[in-house]
């Protein structure tokens, strides 16, 4: 029945899709739904994001449990924006930030704000929106793991290094390693010597690995894809997995670097990808711990258990 | 009068398009035609090139002077490979590895081979192709400026960075710069915040050759236009300009450290992108020379002369 057992309801809504759990008594999932409706494809403003909710949740709302969403939902284009909090902050605190939306048919959404570095230590601010929420989660489940240092790696489209230390977010840096990847994959001259679809090929990207820790100098071992391939050097069907060795081996000579060389490593993301980041980060000889299971609705309810709400 | 007054018949034939230059006794010019029928663009194997060839100078063939090409149609996808030769090559010997090939309306014309660097350094092979004959063309106009050591700078698509000396091609490195930058902007989340059409804009482009100057993590950079377009610290006037700064930037930075710091740069390419190129290196302390002509006609009445032909 639904609305039986409904302590919270926790959105995970990005900017291709909105996942809605409804949480029980412990934050146990006792349902998940989800819907196309990401924040970057709803027009009509908040109007047009409450009705993509209720569509897709609607009869929860009824319940009257408290509802909290994360991600691009709170961005300048989302529902309403939840500014920016500045690092260092720490993740028991984010709950002091959060935005609330009152909707026109009754019922308040709360919204969690995402995380600015201001850059101090390089002149280059950083963003962040909805991995605020994971980081939550990750350490909801371990409160101590972070004590002594931890960097947190969460790989993607835009793939995030964050630097947390006794439950604190101390600062953090964004690589456009996923966006990138794909661009050049589908888009770009070096794409038309690979063959769709093969096989990961583990000694092509080794050898990405390898050429980016040697050189950092990333746009001339782009164009290397074309010339290993069009000599002959590398197989057709090795050339996707160089070019992923390359960027992903780039970012982590770069982030490597700036980082503590014992500090623990973290990764937190979809298995295929996060294995091909624990591989790469082997090569550098770094061990990573990889946590594939979700972490928002997680997330969403120690948010909402340090504001009181369950 | 068609055919009168012609020496050679040089064809600069690249990817998409193809420039056919009638030049007279001395070399000069007496007329050039265009079209689109680039290397890329045709189908049809040799016949397709040779009636691209005689559509847009038919009439010129009749003449019986020596015809002579380079660029991608020289390239495995062309109308015949010319196999890439190895550096270091004397730039006067190139026409000892011209490729014939036989018309089958009658004549024939003759194919600039490419230039292949082993990599003997890095591990990186590399290839350029095209480029060997505006290098011939520049060094044609003045064959001393090579003698003690010589940088040439080819901005575009795909950067080239030549290192001459006496008149050889030592080795080059290809940068996939001008590539990464219109797929950025036009494909990528980066182009979002940008306004399109927006005048250059110095400071903005002068503060990304800066943060490339400064940090040698380009993915992470790249995101950098995000953060600073969220934030408000760029204005979307800016953006664009400054993310052309960031990648030229990387270019240089990385560039710079494997010539010999004293050596003169030549920059050969079109006066737009040619002088970003000579501003970046301003801010690294470099003069450069700018050289906007046309140079394949030059390279090709060079490299016949070489042949015997004229």
């Amino acid at each position: 029945m639904p609305g039986t057992d409904t302590t919270l309801i926790a959105l995970d809504w990005g900017s291709t899709q909105l996942r809605a759990y409804r949480l029980g008594d412990a934050g146990a999932v006792q349902e998940l739904r989800t819907s196309g409706d990401g924040a970057s494809r709803i027009s009509g403003g908040a109007t047009g994001f409450e009705d993509a909710l209720r569509r897709l949740a609607g009869d929860w709302l009824d319940s009257g449990a408290p509802v909290l969403g994360c991600g691009m939902v709170g961005s300048a284009h989302g529902w309403r924006e939840a500014p920016y909090v500045d690092c260092p902050l720490a993740l028991d605190a984010l709950h002091q930030h959060l935005v609330p939306v009152v909707m026109t048919g009754g019922g308040t959404l709360h919204l969690v704000p995402g995380l600015r570095d201001r850059g101090a230590e390089d002149g280059l601010p950083d963003v962040l929106r909805g991995e605020e929420t994971q980081l939550a989660g990750l350490l909801a489940a371990q409160p101590a793991a972070s004590s002594a240092g931890l960097t947190v790696v969460l790989p993607g489209t835009h793939s995030k290094w964050v630097r947390l230390r006794a439950g604190r977010v101390d600062g953090f840096a964004t690589h456009l390693t996923g966006e990138l990847f794909a661009l050049l994959r589908e888009q770009s001259v070096l794409g038309r010597l690979m063959v769709a679809g093969a096989a990961f090929d583990g000694a092509g990207f080794d050898r990405g690995v390898a050429a980016a820790r040697q050189s950092r100098d990333l746009t001339r071992l782009l164009f290397s894809v074309r010339s290993l391939g069009l000599l002959g050097e590398l197989a057709p069907e090795a050339l996707e997995s160089y070019l992923s060795g390359l960027l992903i081996g780039a970012e982590l000579a770069a982030a490597l670097c700036t980082i503590v060389p014992e500090a623990p490593i973290a990764l937190v993301g979809e298995p295929t990808l996060g294995e091909l980041y624990r591989r790469a980060l082997a090569l550098a000889g770094r061990e990573a711990r990889l946590h594939t299971a979700p972490l928002a609705a997680d997330g969403l309810w120690h948010i909402a258990r340090g504001a009181g709400w369950v």
